[in-house]
């Protein structure tokens, strides 16, 4: 019949908004479902989330969806299910413990929550008529990453998501290298494989290597010592609390995030906590300074985030003086440096001691496999065919060269299908039968999907020059014009000085236009050539391009 | 008197924007004159400039300017002479050969073009009453870089802008080790110096590494080999020429940039060119790609940039096919990696090769000091008071212990003024007298100065939620208002299907709100209240804030 038919609904070649359905006859598996982050390019939206436009068609066509899993507690991973679930019929989703304990935190505040099953290692689990998964222990920056075996009536997949090789994790939990050398013994007919750190030649450094660093930043403070961090990364957050330990300061948690995430770590056991040692964050101002270590979400910059409201005072319980420390442990998210770096100046202009991994590169490190680690993994598996996920386009191609024909794997058996590529695999053969349209969709306040590329072109527009909206009056019985009544509005266009003299240009220009005017031409018609005209005279004047919309009004 | 009064017009803080005041009496030395970069806060903003108020004012008051003097060619120093020149009045102006040359060049089409005067170095040059100034050779990322002593009747002023110490410069000039460590015995008093690159613990690496990384880059290309690079590199570009003879292949310069600098250069001998070597890029076409490296501007991604076109096809002479490969010897200027990286994801999807420093770490290099370099230089003049400059807070702070403090220089001799502070030395005592408002004024288009914070703010509101114009005619006899007539205009909030819904909702509540209201209400008052209302209620419905424009026209 079909094959196995592979469909990524978060676009190729983008590195967040991870869901992969594999579909098989009339069933669907789900795999991850995360959301995006937008750019610079996408103001006022705050997520992006995958496109289940295609899905929706197969489920009005009969298809059904056998479960749903998820392969670790990342948000570009679960993130965007309070947000999609609700439009899907119910179906299971399956977890390790930490991944769904996230998941179900995410989904708290659906009319309908649900619950994510918990999978064993190394165990089969039949999901649906075609369809068995067995979750392999893997290692990332966040504790009971899995990588997923899926096993298809067209053979073996290896669901390799985000990961590194890390040689000595803070659990203990290493990879599970024998079931995946076993694994490759037996034949992989198909890989898919995180492929964002490529370009670094070597190995990505263990994440224990950060616990020293945070500690020695530890050393010496004579008040609070705040340590900010990606929140779900609780073996960071062990290290810290571990640092803290040996530093003689108790740890309260400040952020949403960080606390909904330690709660959750701390009641899975997937924290360790010596007694005694956590206060609750209302009682930082009874605990002296110097014996009080704070962990903070906001290691981005994030407006709005604990931290930057810390940093500027406004926060409601947390202050930050000159003889505190901020360690960050974490790097900037590429294209966010601006914020990051802002938060980082205000805090040095305050005479406030700041550790960043700039100063103290140990103080962080990636939870993605460098180009080494990838070819380790990938010469213990050596599927069939692989196909890298998770990177940009160029950490795609750069694979192809940098891993797979590094490990012997040619290039044809190297996957980089184009954004909207289905991937088949039928008879050990890939093909690729059919093209969908995928588009991220965006979340911005209560509304999903509602800002299109036509509301996103006219922000950008509006941002760049701002709007100038002129509404001409016009009387409804002898359609004449009342041009001495005509308003013009400007918002973000030319400084409030100047604006009058710029209000009595466009108004002289539009009175001309409509004198000038013959009769009988559509309001329509009307109407965009006194814009083009505005815009066209504004431009040549000043090189700007604000928006104009004109409106005619009946009166 | 008043002692030397040193105003730093661009602020401090701020790597860009560079344009010190030395003001001595009744008479002002100007030092650079440079342009700054507006980020993502800033949107539609094309450059910043900096802020003259404070000498517009001093030159009311009786002051005069005695000369300004350029230290090197970079667009932070020299390209905000075309907009704030033409407000001052005439002054001599002091540069090295190839400053002088790119400044001019930047200067061009101003109403009254200006000379730069070229300096000797080592020499002293009398300006004005009060200065004497002698330039000094120093190595950074464009040649002919200087430090200035500036000798004043309050002791010797060592202006240290943009540097490395370069062991191995491509034009063989040294930095002036036997100048500078004389000076130091004599005596220096003040001393500015960039500190950018503090956070990189030992020093930057030459300037002629980059040259091999290049030749290897070069070597075995099919098609053309494309360099892009910051076109006021020269040294860069003699490299990628020489690199281009090595592998056989001719050279073509595009970009308007690119193109007028290498003009200049060539013109004062500072690029050295094989006869017959250039070809004008016209003659791209006609010439066999394997026997073509064409110098490209655009090494960022800019918009609009001759590298940006022709990757996307719209470039009039140049196409980029997947024989040829683009070599980014240049990295992202921190707050740019989107565009940056949207390019050379683009060249992947479309199968050309690109080296960048992530894959070639020699292929670009830092043509700022780093942390062991800055005590080197320190080390050898030992000021009485240093000030760093050229960077971000985090580096001017990390500065005090990092450089200065190493080298035995108390915390209470580096000086870290904040924004606007005047720092005034006298009788060999340091003091901030005064302190003034600096406001970056924004270049948008043809207008100067005319995008203020008011217009910043409402473009970014606009560019996040967009704008609402609420319309409502009213009877100009009797102030009736004709809710039947009013009129919603809504641009950038929500997709414009869903918008007829809105703009019912809209008009009922303005309506409603109109018809409850009492009479005798100011316009401006009603207004306000009506816009509040509306803006309330849309965020209490779907959590985005337009802007809202409640506009009354009397019919």
């Amino acid at each position: 019949m079909n094959g196995l038919r592979l469909i990524p609904l978060g676009g190729m070649g983008h590195v967040t908004q991870n869901m992969y359905l594999y579909e098989y006859e009339d069933e669907i598996l789900i795999v991850d479902c995360g959301i995006g982050f937008p750019d610079m390019y996408m103001p006022g939206v705050d997520i992006l989330i995958p496109d289940t436009a295609y899905l929706m068609k197969q489920l009005e066509e009969g298809f059904h969806i056998a479960g749903m899993l998820l392969t670790h507690g990342h948000d570009d991973h679960i993130a965007a299910t309070p947000y999609i679930l609700p439009e899907l019929p119910d179906f299971p989703m399956y977890g390790s413990p930490l991944t769904a304990g996230f998941a179900e935190n995410r989904m708290q505040d659906m009319e309908k929550p649900r619950k994510v099953n918990v999978l064993q290692d190394k165990k089969w689990c039949k999901i649906g008529k075609y369809f068995e998964v067995m979750p392999l222990a893997m290692t990332h920056s966040v504790p009971d990453t899995k990588h997923y075996i899926i096993k298809t009536p067209e053979g073996i997949v290896y669901h390799g998501t985000d990961f590194k090789l890390d040689q000595k994790p803070i659990d203990g939990v290493l990879p599970d290298y024998d079931s995946i050398e076993e694994l490759g013994k037996a034949g992989v007919d198909l890989m898919l494989m995180d492929c964002l750190r490529v370009e670094k030649k070597g190995w990505v450094k263990s994440e224990s290597t950060c616990g020293p660093a945070i500690e020695e930043a530890m050393m010496n403070i004579k008040g609070k010592a705040l340590v900010t961090l990606m929140s779900s990364h609780i073996h960071r957050i062990q290290q810290t609390i571990n640092a803290a330990a040996k530093c003689g300061r108790k740890v309260a948690f400040v952020g949403r995030s960080v606390e909904q995430n330690v709660e959750v770590a701390l009641s899975l056991k997937k924290l360790n906590v010596p007694m005694g040692m956590i206060i609750d964050k209302h009682d930082i101002t009874n605990t002296a300074d110097s014996e009080l270590c704070v962990i903070i979400a906001g290691s981005q910059g994030q407006e709005g985030s604990s931290l930057i409201r810390a940093i500027y005072g406004e926060h409601p319980i947390l202050r930050i003086n000159s003889q505190d420390k901020v360690i960050f442990s974490a790097d900037a998210i590429p294209g966010n440096d601006v914020p990051y770096y802002a938060a980082i100046d205000e805090l040095f202009r305050n005479g406030v001691e700041v550790v960043y991994p700039s100063l103290s590169p140990d103080i962080h490190q990636s939870g993605h496999a460098g180009a080494e680690e990838q070819r380790t993994l990938l010469s213990m598996v050596m599927p069939r065919y692989v196909m890298p996920i998770g990177g940009a386009d160029r950490h795609r191609v750069l694979f192809k060269t940098m891993v797979a024909g590094q490990v012997g794997i040619e290039e044809k058996r190297v996957l980089v299908p184009g954004d909207g590529d289905i991937i088949m695999l039928k008879d050990g053969q890939i093909s690729y039968p059919e093209q969908i349209t995928i588009r991220g969709r965006a979340v911005d306040g209560l509304g999903i999907g509602d800002v299109g590329p036509r509301v996103i072109s006219d922000r950008l527009a509006l941002g760049n020059a701002g709007m100038i909206v002129i509404v001409l009056p016009r009387d409804r019985k002898n359609g004449q014009f009342h041009l001495d009544q005509m308003q013009v509005v400007s918002r973000g266009f030319v400084y409030m000085q100047d604006a009058e003299e710029v209000v009595k240009f466009i108004k002289d220009q539009t009175a001309n236009f409509i004198s000038q005017e013959k009769k009988k031409k559509t309001d329509t018609s009307l109407r965009i050539r006194l814009e083009k005209m505005i815009a066209r005279k504004l431009f040549s004047i000043i090189r700007r391009e604000p928006m104009i919309v004109v409106s005619f009004i009946d009166v």
